[in-house]
């Protein structure tokens, strides 16, 4: 059976091995066993699920210097960030013991029987209940807020369906530590056995989303890695929900009033967004549209002597760290891009432009090969990257993700240059406009020929950190997800509840909160919304 | 260019050629159409949006002879039926009037900036939005209910999405009358050139599930259907939800105490069921439980009765009266399977049991071939048909859908003999349980049993019949759909909805139902309900 090691990025070595690859056998033991928490988690009703996930937030913060030790050695992202992952995590897992005790999640309706133009209806009660087991992938990225801990593991418990973790090869020690602190946390909470699993390896992956036990897959991750797990969906003889956050181009339009305004900070807080965690958020800013002239060639100087200031970074594994190296060769040796700016200690010509000229006419890329293949130093690093294109000219290469510290700045003319550019956009989690103070028409516009493409639009900000509350949204059309559903804030739960209605039901069989004497949760009765009184 | 024929289903013959199949170039212009449309269309508001559907359902009213007319010659459901399927398809439109009204189906909420354990939080503020333009794939069984008019279509306008629908070459002439119907009333009633549109050829609905103006896809057919669509959805750039309603077992257990109180009305009203509308309805109950002993026997002979004086019945058209006779002959010729009754005049050698034998050991099943191809009359016809097996060795065939007027009973001795075959069971829409006077607790236990499969579940009713309603639900696991969506009742809006975000949006660049001063909607402002003042 082949090993499980865990491996620091700063170093690129072995640290320890931490499991062999889940075989077959076991995954479906683990299903199984998922399968049969089912009903006794869903028993401990809502209440009983609230605390619940108080008790697992109070257990990872009592664990939490030394989750924060392991994944950081594992992940090099710094204990700053980690400590900060962690804390969204516990803040989540708290906001839906809230979300359980509120009741509005489950869309209870009750319609009486009466007499329609149809005819006499029967009665009718509906409300959401738990799909059922819940395959969930962890990403590389957030081994604390999007793996073993964080939104899919927690909405999926919240709503009482059992999990089974895929855990990332990136941390498989966090992943490990951090599903030991949950399961013993859940045992004492009361969780029957079977509420959480873990597999790890790429084969138990597969096996997972192919059991017949599982029910829904949460999965956040590359477009190729979901097509290839919704491929195996699909050849179920009863294919499920896949939920996929996937890829995203998250575009930036800076205002020819905004640019007037602040161009310089602009600039510099344009390159720490695209670098923070070293440019490996789901919602880092790829592409920026900037004005020429002036303000702009500004704003493009101040990102340039940022990155240029920077190091190279360490990237999460050494398949990300090879293709970001693969990716950014590509970029800088594509016509209609230019080299600007990369990291202080990386052997690159500089372009011979002059400031400004980024958004003049397009010189021939230098020869930046060497740039994007950065001396190997011990570990996997990633040199931070800033490439200028014009918009009237925009290769598609700068319209597609590419995972690390890299960003490409568009300089645009007018706007029929700018919204012609905006209409070859993929869909993206989100899209953000840097207005001038008070700007609104030109904003508006933006806005409008972004919206169909976008799941969340930022004013004057950046898109990296997404805060989780009620009216939190991180979706998009395909690649950015495959569904409308987010999985980030309360309604991230929404993904694993389904639909049942009853009919004609006597009251005994009824869910509590169906009954007519119910008044503990919002509920619609006979299409009239009724709050809590 | 292939021809379009409308036939007569009591006849067989082609009554006129309505259209010619739609090239991939008519298919491109009306996507584009409708993607023009989308704006206008939003921008009719809630209230223009509910005027638009009440304008539609009136013009419907208007036609109502009309399109009863040209509906019962090409799809031989006679003229009660096909009134009624008119009347539910105007008052969903109606109803989701309302629906646009009443507003809470935005799923507003407002989350003002403030300190969270996360740190300082923006101002985030969400609601749905339309998806973009859908594809509306016509069933065959609904011409009038989920067809060019129905619940599909009704859902995508009322939210604001165009429409382009594939119609079913079962019934083209009633697909494009009704079409143009609504088209007239639409323009009317002020909805942009482009909100509507049909498509007619297979080809023509392949093309539509690719194409990039296309966001959404409601579908109600076959798996097999589904899973062409979808395999042709997987391979499009950016790969779109498809809401598929597929394929139904519906299940109906009757209780030893329900047998004891009524055993010949359940016989009788089941056979009703499960023959109505030739047997042509996705929740058609095609497997029913039953007690052995003289009252399950008492109900058999009720059923058996019934069936035995109905007359083969005309099917929608000669793929599924092919499919039908196939399916059936298949089935009576299925070890563990027997036959009980045929209609009345088909020349089959009735099976040499006596009443009540059906619960007794197997029999082989008689030569029954010639009972399931019944001699051809004109037009397209099936033979109401019940099978009887034992549950504690019930074959496979017996748990698939087999569309049209076929049953089969199963006779079980004790609980572990009924819990065991529906551990068996597929997923369906609905799942039925026939109780005795005041009886709770194997209700209960079936309930409890059955919830994980299905949808809807019925207590001493009928799953045939689907009331539009708040609390209604159309949906279960695969194969009965593929999605936890409905697509029946007020929440099959949800489908063409996903949600958008705004954060630290100025007043100026936000939707009015997420303005401050907004409160003509419930919305959830801070965590909080507030439903309208």
């Amino acid at each position: 059976m082949t090993e499980v090691p865990s491996i620091n990025p700063r170093t690129g070595e072995t640290v320890e091995i931490v499991a062999r690859e889940t075989t077959t056998a076991e995954v479906d033991r683990l299903c199984a066993a998922a399968l049969t928490a089912a009903e006794p988690l869903e028993a401990l009703g809502r209440d009983g699920r609230a605390a619940l996930l108080s008790a697992l937030a109070d257990a990872l913060e009592q664990a939490r210097d030394r989750i924060v030790a392991v994944a950081d050695r594992e992940t090099g992202l710094g204990a700053t960030r980690l400590n900060g992952e962690l804390t969204r995590t516990t803040y989540q897992l708290r906001l839906f013991a809230e979300v359980l005790t509120d009741g509005g999640y489950l869309e209870a309706a009750v319609d009486h029987a009466g007499d329609t133009p149809m005819g006499p209806r029967p009665d009718l009660r509906r409300m959401l209940v738990p799909i059922g087991p819940v395959a969930v992938f962890g990403a590389s990225n957030f081994p604390l807020a999007f793996s073993v801990p964080g939104g899919d593991t927690a909405s999926a418990l919240a709503v009482g369906c059992p999990v089974v973790v895929k855990a990332h090869g990136s941390h498989p020690a966090t992943s490990q530590l951090v599903f030991d602190v949950l399961v013993e946390a859940a045992r004492k909470a009361g969780a029957p056995d079977g509420a959480l699993g873990i597999v790890h390896g790429q084969q138990a992956g597969a096996d997972l989303v192919a059991h017949p036990a599982i029910r829904a897959v949460g999965f956040t991750g590359s477009t190729g890695g979901a097509r290839a797990l919704v491929a195996i969906i699909e050849k179920r003889p009863d294919p499920i929900p896949f939920y996929g956050e996937l890829s995203s181009l998250n575009p930036v339009v800076v205002t020819p009033a905004a640019a007037a305004d602040r161009a310089a900070r602009i600039g510099a807080d344009l390159a720490g967004s695209f670098t923070l965690g070293s440019g490996q958020f789901c919602t880092k800013p790829g592409l920026a549209f900037v004005p020429a002239g002036p303000d702009g060639d500004a704003l493009v100087e101040a990102a340039r002597e940022a990155i240029a200031a920077t190091e190279p970074m360490i990237m999460l594994n050494e398949g990300i760290a090879n293709s970001y190296q693969r990716g950014t060769a590509a970029l800088s040796n594509t016509p209609g891009l230019s080299l600007a700016a990369s990291a202080a200690d990386t052997p690159i010509s500089k372009p011979p432009s002059a400031p400004g000229s980024a958004g003049s006419a397009l010189s021939s890329a230098p020869d930046a090969a060497s740039a994007t293949m950065p001396t190997p130093q011990n570990g996997f690093r990633g040199a931070p990257l800033l490439l200028t294109a014009t918009a009237d000219d925009l290769p598609r290469e700068a319209t597609e993700e590419c995972f690390g510290p890299v960003a490409v700045i568009a300089r645009y003319t007018d706007e029929g240059d700018l919204f012609a550019a905006l209409a070859t956009l993929p869909s993206s989690l989100t899209a953000t406009v840097q207005r001038g103070p008070g700007e609104t028409a030109l904003p508006a516009e933006i806005t409008r020929r972004l919206r169909s493409q976008v799941g969340r639009i930022i004013y004057d900000g950046y898109p990296t950190g997404v805060a989780v509350s009620w009216a939190q949204h991180h979706g998009g059309p395909w690649p950015a997800t495959n569904t409308q559903h987010t999985s980030v804030g309360t309604s991230a739960i929404r993904r694993f509840l389904r639909p049942v209605t009853w009919q004609n039901a006597p009251a005994d069989l009824l869910p509590a909160e169906l009954r007519d004497d119910y008044d503990n949760i919002p509920r619609r009765v006979d299409g009239r919304f009724q709050p809590v009184p």
